[in-house]
Order: C-alpha cells, then sequence, then structure tokens
C-alpha cells in the first residue's frame, strides 16, 4: 500500500509548476500524495510546521519535508 | 514513453536522503530518472548549470530546475 505524501503550496506561480511537474510525477504504487493550499486552508500551517516545513512549495515524503525550490515563507501564509 | 528526468547530487546525506525518498519514488511511466553524481563527474557541472541548477539536490523535470533542500552549492563542485 502506498504511503501518505504531503504537498503544502500557496497558490503561487512556483507552487503550481511544481506541482505540476512533481508532486504529480510520484509513484503511486509508493507515495498517494495529498494537495494541500495553505493559502485556502491556514488552519493546516501548524500541521505543515510541525512537519518541519518552513516554505512552499514543499513536500512531505516519509515525514521528512523537502522544500522545493522558493515559493513562499510559511510565515507570510499565517 | 517516460520524459528523461536527471537528479544531481554530490553524494552528501541531504543528497542521499532526497534520492532515497524522492528522486526514486517519481513514476516510471512519466520519468525516466538519471542520477548524477556532480562531485564524482565534475565535467557534467556545466550541463548542471545550462539547465539552471544553482544547488544540489535538485532534479531538471521537462527542462526545469527544482531545487530540494539545501546540500551544496554548485559552485562548491567546481
Amino acid at each position: 500500500m502506498a504511503q501518505k505524501a504531503t504537498f503544502y503550496h500557496a497558490g503561487c506561480s512556483v507552487c503550481v509548476d511544481a506541482e505540476t511537474n512533481l508532486a504529480k510525477s510520484l509513484d503511486p504504487k509508493i507515495f498517494d500524495v495529498e494537495i494541500v493550499d495553505l493559502g485556502a486552508n491556514k488552519t493546516r500551517v501548524g500541521e505543515a510546521e510541525a512537519a518541519g516545513v518552513k516554505s512552499v512549495p514543499a513536500l512531505v515524503l516519509a515525514g521528512k519535508p523537502y522544500h522545493i525550490n522558493f515559493g513562499a515563507d510559511l510565515s507570510a501564509l499565517k
């Protein structure tokens, strides 16, 4: 069964691009990816921070944060 | 047919981790990933730079660079 992965973004162009090329290209046999827009779901910023996310776009895979390029600092989304 | 993707790294721990969890989790139906160790293959640093890579680990997908966390600046590998 695929592990859960989470892609956090904020709707910025850097984020959309990373979602299209990277987050949606993960092997569904390995990761089941949930896409979370922190701009629209500010209640989930705390959960992203707890996973170690500092900026978006970021992927949390196997409990570890992977920051991809730089769209926005998490503090800008609170 | 899968598109070519390239994962550039330099053997650092941040790189190895990103390779294991991210580069090797791309859907083989979408991307055929080549893993390049720039520490061992300095002749390919120029190619990485030409693709827009500034630091490793980085994935080049569909011709665009995605920097993942931060292991080392490309200038340290020349």
